[in-house]
């Protein structure tokens, strides 16, 4: 049977050092048939927070099957465990420190092992702070050379999955925050297009603010907006967002993670 | 026939965020066998001039056939068009805003359509703000795998195209302007070197000039001035650049997009 | 026989202008099979011993006979030569500027040539100032596709080296430099922990210090020091590295590049 080749990197590793490339290297060295992909190594170091979202927005775009290694991982070299699972159609090999939450919420979890006999990898090289090179890339690559899941360790009694701060209704008012800001100064929301349709059968006389300022109603995209102008939509990821057509919210508004964004229904108007 | 399975992506959503990632995981799920490379992401954000620049000194270097899929795009959801052109011996997906412009002046075009019959896109999956993932990527896709473009749309009228600002002689001297500051702070002008040559039959006694200082005659590499110091020099474009040896010009020249540079021949010494 | 098709590309050309990808596309258009793979292109500008130094750390762990195309070039369209070498299992294609100096050090030299005779480059084509596409790219190409690289040019006399700063005892001390920093504001030194190993048995009472600051003892990895302490580690290219356990100990100790680190041992406590 044939397996899937294809592997993806989401890191905090950056682009200006050589530990990107290591892994690359690696993998390529034991499979070198693998086909990799980047998903993202600007996550801001040491943010799980930041690296499941990403991890959840792109992830489950690939074809079944592929294997995604995921290295934030603040605590390499203690005693973190390394986890690989099958959720949904994809495959994720990770720290266990929360980094799969967001796609353990919304994929159902099929198996999931401790990496732990990794006979394969000499333990004289496994240094004890680069764990992407020596650990999670021999790994990744030797899955794709055909390696049985079963054989890396037992199924854990457990894992570890982080807090994600959720929206709520607050009275009249659904109060949530930003969770994410995007290259473009975009204030991504943990206010989902669901919650705000449940609540409210009609989106034209809600009123959505931030900072004290009022955003207006939800719109259909930016460019609904004039240009410069404040703009609240639902992007693509199913999330409230507040923009600023062709500029950036996270400035015109002041506005960093965490900052509170509310929407109001026209009865409080 | 087999149809090339090169594909390249240039965008303005930088390396941070999960959207790039997204666009390959949509390409490689319906078309796994495609080859992705990444023209460049880093266009300033909604900056339809750098794109075009950018897109203009690197697609035509691609083998023949290659589909160039290019989303700088700040009309996203609007009314806006997604073309697929043909021009010269490269193929290009992109949005009806200009950013062709530079390639439709170079190259001939051989064939262009408006997308609009994506019948293999189930309109609820396409967000307004992210075409990226919901509509380039899958019509690239299955362009890949084999799809007539003409099955995508109509012939369009007319595209629209953008003012590129354009050099003069004004008096004895050539006035051009910054069109493109480079990673290196190489400032890089509209004055193209054949404008030069068609006007003096020699580089020996030009003085060139920008924010009041001489640069001195054209050079033929950064490293014929000492370290530190400036040089003017035709680029690898064919354009007229001004730069310091291992420094930053628009630094040291305090230039920006736009700034005036000016080249005058000898009789105007 | 069957050549290896992998070629990587480490330059200081950055990721927001058009050159990366116009390497990339002139090596497929010559050889359309090439597998190009990314080590890095954020090498400050100009930099020859951060571009030595990162291409040291990964280029090795590629399979053998990758081919490694490294513009790091102050020097593009002046005499200096471009060399190909062999070191180790690895192939380089290199400007003759000291930037092989590590990997020299380091990897026995099995073969070398002066890039001279490129019948299939012409010369209206090379431009004075972008080598990697002209020069680099087209050779690396005709390399993937079969060339003998006996054909490129003699045996060079003799290539560049640059000098490397060394650590070394000092009385009782060790002293070293901060030689890299990277992402994470870790402080990569030039001491090598086989050295800190020769010159005393045990590392538990050494003492590491810089800019008046004391580190302490060398741990096992960053989680060993609390959340936002400093912590002395070796780190996985086997040497000395100062850091802040999920912090950035450039900040903390504002050290920059030359930035001095000691290692006083128990006798001089």
């Amino acid at each position: 049977m044939a397996k899937s080749l294809l592997v993806t990197l989401l890191t905090d590793f950056g682009t200006q050092d050589p530990y990107v490339a290591a892994m690359k290297g690696t993998i390529l060295s034991i499979c070198p048939r693998a086909q990799i992909v980047d998903l993202c190594h600007g996550v801001p170091a040491h943010d799980i927070l930041a690296g499941a979202f990403i991890l959840t927005e792109c992830a489950p775009t690939f074809p079944a099957d592929t294997l995604h290694v995921v290295v934030v991982d603040p605590g390499v070299g203690t005693r973190r465990r390394i986890l690989f699972g099958q959720f949904g159609a994809q495959q994720y090999l990770f720290p266990d420190n929360g980094i799969i939450t967001l796609i353990a919420q919304r994929y159902p979890l099929r198996a999931m092992v401790t990496v732990r006999n990794v006979d394969f990898v000499p333990p004289e090289d496994v240094s004890a702070t680069f764990h992407g090179r020596d650990l999670f890339a021999p790994v990744a690559a030797h899955l794709l050379r055909g390696l049985d899941f079963h054989q890396l360790g037992p199924q854990p009694q457990s894992y570890k999955l982080i807090e994600i701060p959720q929206s709520q209704m607050h009275g009249e008012a659904l109060l949530g925050q930003v969770i994410y800001i995007d290259r473009f100064g975009n204030l991504v929301t943990n206010i989902p297009a669901d919650m705000v349709h449940a609540q409210w059968p009609s989106l034209d006389r809600l009123r959505v603010s931030c900072t004290g300022r009022d955003i207006g109603a939800v719109q259909g995209t930016y460019g609904f907006a004039k240009e410069g102008e404040l703009v609240a939509l639902f992007n693509s990821m199913g999330l409230l967002e507040v923009a600023v057509n062709q500029g950036r919210a996270c400035d015109e508004l002041g506005a960093r993670l965490g900052t509170e964004v509310r929407v109001v229904g026209p009865a409080a108007g």
